[in-house]
């Protein structure tokens, strides 16, 4: 639509119009019903995306501070290992450096897997508190959630794992992945605005939370204000936003949450379909399909163009796609397959991306409209 | 109106219909020039509402995040002292006990005047960093800024001074008044939705920036990304928030500063004048008539009354009114004044108290509702 840029983005994403307008409400009292009641909605929502019995705690602020509010609540003086191959895996690893006595980093090249045999040593030298990052959008890839989970209760780690952008789109199963604390965003897969993260958190956790994290993430306050009737928040939230979370959740729950990820699925295998059809490298450096995201989709700029020239075309459609971070910038291109987003938006992003790939030179293989629209249909 | 009851609480407060429009447009970019002008346009005004040359930061998180940034940025490791005669007062304490290297209280009885003699001692024995809560909701007091800014600075400390519940809606003049970090929150006197904090630092603050703060509260991130073109936030900003205050701002600035302040002061006097009519105590115990705060004015709750009924009953008009806090409950009741709410507001809230007032079985001296007209008319 005139005015309303196309967000293709690994988030922030388009909202359902429902979503938006729950934000047009007059002020309510935080401590009261309404609020407490909006509050409950969410938490019965996210328990299902987070696979967890466990009440999921929601802070004002962003997915950061989400990752933030884990580290410190659970790692603050302790031994930290932080799985990296992407950017979100290295602010994993710069938060803990704030906090564990010791930060190690485990690293392996952006969009790589990672490297589980150093994580083994590392447990046997003592680290107490693993994070790993589920969906790594700066590099299209999905770490092994499930299997990391077994390597760190086998050595009575606690895990924590990002699930920032794949709550809502991709299966995430917290209690019986052994997931200690998980973290989502608002406006990532779940189609809401910016603003709010959610935590989830162990009982095994729960035992092992540190004292003095910092004030606004600590973490038993929420806890604390959220056992409350009506449920409430230990600082003002962000009330506006809980509203139009708690309409995101309840269209998630009319979706289903398994068709909601059958739907991420299948987005994901339109997209990487076109990429294939245009004969295009996929980034992530792995033939295991289930390492590519499914909720971001990241593939390499051909060879003749560049970030400014490639993204530029395909804003010209009024599409705005993801292009490649820090030294990726100039090398990917990203397409965000997340949240409320279906067949149309997809459709149009790949025709425009399929345009623009022909522009650059570079000779496709195949039609990508038409092998993503094979997938769709 | 049906379905929305009035809140007349020291925040959140009543919304203008354009501040809760303005969030329901679709998701956009936050790194691009539509998100840039509107965190420019809060900039401009906000600078005017703080007093200051300096650009306020936003932090997408309420007030607290704000004074939590304050703290940890400029008080980290350092020897601090924490005026108090009230409950935020009493908030900075706690969160200074978290970063300081020792962390003193100086504290008076909720709603009577600081103790300035023992700040200047503290200051003699090497006190680094001083707080104190400008307008302390919880007591109805509003505390000396310019006062105790003179005598930080002749110490050579820094002055940190939360102004979340005055800036916007009284005199604040960060710069002239020696204050070194300001704090306000948006859901106040500001009229826009919950869910951010703005803070201003002088270039002498910048000068003794402390390293590793919380991550999600990193001040220097946030000065680094507000100086880019177009402005940007470290970590993604709550969006509809942003575009909200920004419309807020533009009433604002409509209406113009002093303008505001005048209004916000009618309006105290009109409840104080009531008060006054009423025979009732106001609760601060000052009769200087510049220490009653301009946005919240607290008063006694009549002896034969206690907090559920005497607001029970002004709730049933539609209205909700504060009570007292922690010791404070059952003993006070709270009008608040602040924001985008003027005469109609206000003359309801009176009327809808006096009649409670009356019904406790205590004797007005005369009407408060013709006594506020005659101030507001």
């Amino acid at each position: 639509m005139e005015d309303e840029t196309l967000l293709m983005l690994p988030g922030p994403v388009p909202m359902p119009e429902r979503v938006r307008s729950a934000m047009a409400r007059q002020a309510i009292n935080h401590r009261g019903a309404e609020f407490g009641n909006a509050y409950a909605d969410i938490v019965r929502v996210l328990k299902g995306l987070f696979g967890t019995k466990n009440n999921p705690l929601v802070i004002s602020g962003s997915g950061t501070s989400g990752m933030e509010a884990a580290v410190s609540n659970f790692g603050k003086g302790r031994k930290m290992a932080h799985l990296i191959n992407g950017k979100f895996g290295e602010r994993m690893y710069t938060i803990g450096q704030r906090y564990a006595s010791e930060a190690l980093p485990i690293e392996s090249e952006w969009g790589t897997p990672l490297n589980l045999e150093k994580l083994t040593s590392a447990l046997e030298d003592g680290v107490e508190v693993v994070t790993m990052v589920h969906n790594e959008t700066s590099a299209g890839i999905l770490n092994p959630g499930e299997e990391v989970g077994k390597i760190c209760r086998k050595h009575d780690a606690l895990f924590i794992m990002d699930g920032v952008t794949s709550i809502g789109g991709d299966v995430f199963k917290a209690d019986d992945w052994f997931v200690d604390v998980a973290i989502v965003g608002s406006q990532k897969c779940l189609a809401a605005p910016a603003g709010l993260a959610a935590v989830s958190v162990s009982d095994r956790a729960w035992d092992r939370v540190v004292k003095n994290p910092p004030y606004y993430l600590d973490l038993p306050a929420y806890k604390k204000n959220a056992a409350k009737d009506p449920m409430e928040t230990p600082y003002t939230p962000a009330v506006p936003i809980f509203l139009a979370l708690r309409e995101a959740c309840l269209i998630i729950e009319e979706e289903g949450i398994e068709n909601r990820i059958s739907r991420h699925h299948k987005m994901a295998k339109a997209v990487r379909s076109a990429v294939a059809a245009w004969g295009v490298d996929m980034f992530p450096k792995t033939d295991a399909i289930h390492q590519y995201s499914n909720t971001v989709t990241a593939a390499c700029i051909p060879a003749n163009s560049n970030d400014k020239d490639f993204r530029g075309s395909v804003k010209k459609f009024g599409i705005q796609i993801a292009g490649g971070q820090d030294h990726l910038k100039d090398k990917i291109f990203r397409i965000g397959h997340m949240g409320a987003v279906s067949a149309p938006e997809l459709l149009a992003t790949i025709a425009a991306t399929e345009y623009t790939i022909r522009k650059t030179g570079h000779k496709v293989t195949d039609s990508g409209v038409m092998a993503a629209a094979e997938v769709l249909g």
